[in-house]
């Protein structure tokens, strides 16, 4: 067989849906994928190693990045900047790994403007109802945030329609096998192997 | 979890690419999986039993069909008419069942256009001389046979481009798995899924 591409997996869905938890089911063993590594303005904490956590880089150069159209997808959260490294992606995916980037919808809307072959994977809840029960036993969060919490889920559950798949994580191992199998699926596609037919 | 409908999987590829083997394998212990049954003009051998290995019906009858769109595809071979009974596919689909159907090109053309979601996946050998020497292997044909075999291979692979998945059976475990991997992640779409973003 070819060295076959690795394909940019992105995940999304609310917080308490349980994605963590399904990702590393999925990819527990598998020497195939990897995550992304972001960029950020935020100073290193101690113990971070430039290139593991994150890569470090100042406000100018983060500008750059983002006016080079250097980055897949960016954000601001509390004072700080975020992105994903295009160049960082692709080596990966061309070396035949899949990159997975866990990231909000409003993110991975712009990576699918930039890449729109990556392949988009929502992670829900089996209900909203289910969610708040959910956060309020992880006991993490106040009343406040949890209804915050819940709020934003239901407008990213608007936004959510250019994603290619739907995972319903009512049981984590089921839902990890989709995961794997979607990302095995994704593999097959036609035009990824057409050069078979030559 | 609410009932998914079933998906209809096309599957196609050159005689000698292993497709039953494969199948098999994939649907190997599943009851959500079951084969399609044709329509045919031929008439019942001895032990066939109608709407088992065929539903049996006259040249009228099946003209009828064709003309009233009953038949998601159809074609002629050895003086008979043969096609797959739309209803019948679609009475399996909404009863949750994944529905298979072994077919040629131009019949899964023909099933693309009338059914755009069917899962149309083509499965192929390594390569065409892999081919010929399993051919060859297989004794069951004469080299002019043969030669007619590998023909229509390349005239099939200049026509698969509307299908969706490709899968190389250089290994039947593997290509099984890929197989399975894609039912699995076609009920995974967001489209059939969205309903549980209400």
């Amino acid at each position: 067989m070819m060295q076959e591409k690795g394909k940019l997996i992105v995940i999304s869905g609310p917080s308490g849906a349980g994605k963590s938890t399904v990702v590393f089911k999925a990819i527990e063993g598998r020497e195939d994928v990897c995550f992304s590594t972001s960029v950020t303005t935020r100073k290193p904490r101690p113990g971070e190693v430039d290139g593991r956590e994150y890569f470090f880089v100042d406000p100018d150069r983060f500008k750059e990045m983002v006016e080079n159209d250097e980055l897949l997808e960016h954000a601001e959260y509390v004072a700080n900047s975020y992105g994903t490294p295009r160049a960082y992606v692709e080596e990966k995916l061309d070396a035949g790994l899949n990159v997975l980037l866990d990231i909000e919808v409003q993110g991975a809307r712009q990576v699918h403007e930039k890449m729109p072959d990556a392949v988009k994977v929502f992670i829900i809840p089996p209900s909203l109802e289910e969610l708040e029960k959910r956060l309020k036993g992880r006991g993490t969060d106040t009343e406040r945030a949890i209804e915050a919490r819940l709020i934003r889920a239901r407008q990213e559950y608007q936004e959510a329609d250019f994603y290619d798949y739907l995972i319903i994580n009512d049981d984590a191992d089921k839902a990890a096998k989709e995961l794997s199998a979607i990302i095995l699926a994704e593999h097959c596609r036609f035009n990824d192997r057409k050069e078979y037919l030559k």
